[in-house]
């Protein structure tokens, strides 16, 4: 991270959260129950989601521009609230920037080594989140001797973006996706796409009470608040009354994030604006 | 359609055709069928898949790149193999084209409207293209007393890209997707997405013998020979030995294209080659 030239980091800056789409609200969902003085501005790619069928070069490509959209606001940190782009983007995005960046992979990643006592880990993903291995280097440079298990659940998004949180069919589908893991007995379940978090219950209820559930969004949300505070970047100020607090930028359909956002965000997403990222 | 100061089309051009992804592939397979000496080149846009949850000015612009990218390669004719895209697109890419464009929705809305016989027509597709009404529109140009109903299957493409062409859980969507068309007591059904002939033989033994099922990929080969045919463009030499007849172009994930592609493709999908479509 390069800090030449920089202007000083303001507390009262907003943070930047970007997904390929509206998973990622899971993440500022989190951010605002932690930290409830921050500002977000989120943006979520719709236009070109999902992601995480899709390949190193492209996701890089697509998260610069939307790193350059969010600057255009003078965020004082952003959280790639995304796995896959986490996976494949965040090393290239932390070299070229001068503020911090944060992924939800290495939060998720610490507390699986933690919690697990077994030692055998599985995490569920993406195919490119999973194909990156990126899980298993993270949990390997913290401890050795953890076994990392991975899964692709490429149906999970669609069947959560269809609204069957609790549905036989999404039972159905998860047991197939999960037999392996209770099979090689994990104890600790890393549920790395921001979608997850959504279907919690029934993934819980699949693997059963020995299996501790990682939610990275959760894990994300508590490493920033120290890294602010470490940084003294924590907005120590409330929301002034009738200030936009929460702002939400998309490439397309504003209506449907706002509506799918709003089941997820219980303080009100009152408006999401259109942007052409491709222009960044 | 303007024609001035364009150079003659020549018969032994290719054929571009775009769609999305990979199930424009269901369309591209009818032509290599039905006309089998025309050459093609085939472009999906695997970067920005899907399009039918986003919206007309976004998938407007996705398909105007496109277009300016096949006609990099001089092809005599385009075909949009793309419900979402001939929904939202075509009628802007052939004002703004000297070649004929073809869409996949009006040869499925034709051939609908002559094989119903109690004039209760259903429609299968993608968000984009139910919202659009474009089949109601297209119909009822033909026959005012036909009645069609949409129904938006969301889960249907995840589902055939998971390769769950026969299964239990894709019977099950399959069956409350298509309930309230069968209450209807429709008597033909449009399959208004390109993925969806590749589940066909699930959707026709739920919708049952009475059911015409209408396939667009088919018909839109047909017409395609057929306006060749009338402007003395089809190709009647067959392909040189050696000759590489078709060419397959993504914007993104090579390798999995073509896995796909052999699974649906027969005659061989040898390499898929990777551009960047934003570059158009």
């Amino acid at each position: 991270m390069s800090q030449e030239n920089s202007i000083p980091l303001r507390k009262d800056a907003p943070i930047g959260v970007f997904d390929s789409g509206m998973g990622g609200l899971t993440v500022a969902r989190e951010i605002m129950r932690q930290i409830p003085n921050e500002k977000i501005i989120y943006f979520g790619d719709t236009a070109r989601l999902p992601y995480g069928s899709k390949s190193q070069e492209t996701v890089t490509r697509f998260s610069r521009q939307i790193v350059r959209f969010l600057r255009t606001f003078q965020v004082k940190t952003i959280v790639v609230a995304c796995n896959t782009a986490s996976a494949y983007a965040l090393d290239e995005l932390e070299q070229e920037s001068d503020i911090p960046i944060i992924g939800v992979v290495k939060p998720g990643a610490k507390t699986a080594a933690e919690v697990t006592r077994n030692g055998r880990v599985g995490v569920i993903a993406t195919e490119a989140t999973i194909g990156s291995q990126i899980y298993t280097k993270y949990i390997q440079e913290l401890n050795k001797d953890v076994a990392i298990y991975g899964k692709a659940c490429p149906l999970f998004v669609p069947l959560v973006e269809e609204g069957l949180w609790e549905d036989p069919v999404t039972d159905e589908i998860a047991k197939r996706y999960l037999t392996e893991l209770i099979d090689i007995d994990i104890d600790a379940l890393i549920l790395g796409c921001t979608h997850y978090p959504l279907i919690r219950s029934t993934l819980g209820r699949i693997m059963g009470e020995k299996v501790t559930l990682v939610n990275p969004a959760y894990e994300t949300a508590r490493e920033l608040r120290e890294m602010l505070q470490d940084k003294g970047l924590l907005n120590d100020v409330p929301p002034k009354l009738g200030e936009n607090q929460y702002q939400f930028y998309v490439s397309d359909g504003a209506d449907k994030f706002k509506h799918f956002a709003n089941s997820i965000i219980k303080y009100g997403v009152l408006s999401a604006k259109i942007i052409n990222i491709e222009q960044y």
